[in-house]
């Protein structure tokens, strides 16, 4: 059997890192972040969220951001850039400077549902269903995002079982691709292990997973390689490991798209992405956001053994 | 096949993580370090090294400490302590305190060989023989540490076939336990598997090898993983990361021991080990360092899903 080298990289720095960061960046500063991102060789990029600027100041203006993207005259033709969506406003907002694909999320944890958007699990997918009507009708792609699925700040232990009943609902309701997220970063192999395990026996379709790991114990890139393993192809990442974690001030967060890259390159898979450029971006948005970044790649400098 | 799950950690902290820092610590607080250790129930930890304070300032006194250590009255029974032996006279002072283990040390790069101790790899076995001899005589154990197993700052790519070699002539001289070290933090699991897919067709003994691994771009527990799935079972850490790369200025070296406890629970391994314990002393050593240490579980906090 011939082994599928190519690994798919989803950066979601300038929406899921910039929201957690303190400093509220300008529009300007999160185009030429998102540029810089899709010259380094990220084609899957998450530059906003339709989201009110009440809620989360860091993402106001993701409509400017939108039209000034799809007026790029030198934008690379495999870019595909995706944004947020909350509501049937934010994928009315959304449609009037249109993006490639449009994001939903829900959580396994009904506290975490309710802390993070004041709604029942239930009623998130009663929201998401015009949103889905009106991309459906635009074509536009879907991806959704399921949190809390290896543990819950609020809850503590979350169900598996619950987590692929969700990722199921998802694919049914014509949700391109779904994104596992260890929002804490409690996950170990072993339960990383149990989750595809599930999802394989479940006949979920393992190339329309992505999984989204977080470096707070350690424990991202040991979570990488067990889903490689399962077939797992796509990653959610962040630059610099934009964000940090926000129930655990002073740990990492999101897993830092540098430091997959250096690590899919020694195993020997390919991405289309230049390591360099990405440190270098990472020494870039560190100045902007105003406090060290803590990758390790980043920190360590690029230099791959030859 | 009854899966071994128990999995001996060996604390380096005390002495490779000390002897990088760049604040020297009295030998009483190092003394208090080795005691908090073995009180959170590390029973295999390095302490020292018998080297000249000339070369290796935060190391002067090792010998008192031997001593102090040996006098301890609450020393737990199976408290095992190893201190580093560069050279007869070395082994000549540990044998006035004798702890239960003298290590040895080597590297598969002449270059590092000759920076780090001056002498090429054959000077090196070379100047073990009269310290075998003394470690026999005395019934000592011996362990050895071979460095830059997968890579090495002077001359990149290291060959693995000759660390087998290097293992295999350890294990023929009598040496107990061979520590792998990945000294600049260099490898993936796939330089992991070639490595210890090498020692097995070899027919080395798996559970007299211990790994090494340092966190520097972010790999080592992902190598931990690929070590327990060929049946390892000995790790060496350092508590809360101590000492840093000497070759990257600000980057992570030796993986903390909190990260790999943490990790091993997780996946159902068990240690002898307190976590909190742990993050408790990374806590009380960070204040005498002076500077932050960068393990990832003290950053997030001990917190274990249950």
């Amino acid at each position: 059997m011939m082994k599928n080298l190519n690994v798919k990289i989803i950066e979601v720095g300038p929406r899921d890192g910039l929201q957690n960061e303190k400093k509220i960046l300008s529009t300007a500063d999160r185009v030429t972040l998102v540029k810089k991102l899709a010259v380094a060789g990220l084609n899957q990029i998450e530059f906003g969220a339709y989201v009110s600027p009440k809620w989360v100041p860091q993402m106001y203006g993701t409509e400017r951001m939108a039209k000034s993207l799809n007026k790029w005259t030198a934008r690379p033709k495999k870019l595909s850039l995706s944004a947020l969506v909350p509501n049937e406003y934010g994928m009315q907002e959304f449609l009037k400077n249109p993006s490639e694909k449009a994001s939903l999320f829900t959580a396994t944890s009904e506290k975490f549902s309710f802390k993070n958007t004041n709604c029942s699990i239930k009623e998130s997918f009663e929201r998401m269903i015009p949103i889905i009507k009106l991309a459906t009708k635009n074509k536009i792609k879907l991806r959704a995002y399921i949190s809390t699925v290896f543990g819950c700040p609020f809850e503590g232990q979350t169900s598996l079982a619950r987590a692929v009943k969700l990722t199921d609902k998802f694919f049914k309701m014509g949700v391109h691709e779904v994104s596992i997220g260890d929002t804490i970063g409690v996950a170990s192999p072993k339960q990383v292990r149990n989750f595809l395990d599930l999802c394989e026996k479940k006949r979920l379709p393992m190339n329309r997973i992505a999984m989204h790991f977080h470096d707070t114990r350690g424990t991202a890139l040991a979570n990488v390689v067990e889903s490689l393993n399962w077939g797992i192809r796509s990653f959610d990442t962040s630059i610099g490991g934009l964000g940090g974690c926000p129930y655990a001030p002073g740990a990492l967060g999101n897993l830092a798209t540098e430091d997959l890259v250096y690590l899919l390159k020694r195993m020997g898979y390919k991405t289309s992405v230049n390591l360099k450029s990405l440190v270098r971006i990472h020494h870039w948005i560190q100045k902007k956001v105003a406090h060290p970044l803590n990758s390790h790649v980043g920190a360590s400098g690029p230099w791959i053994l030859t």
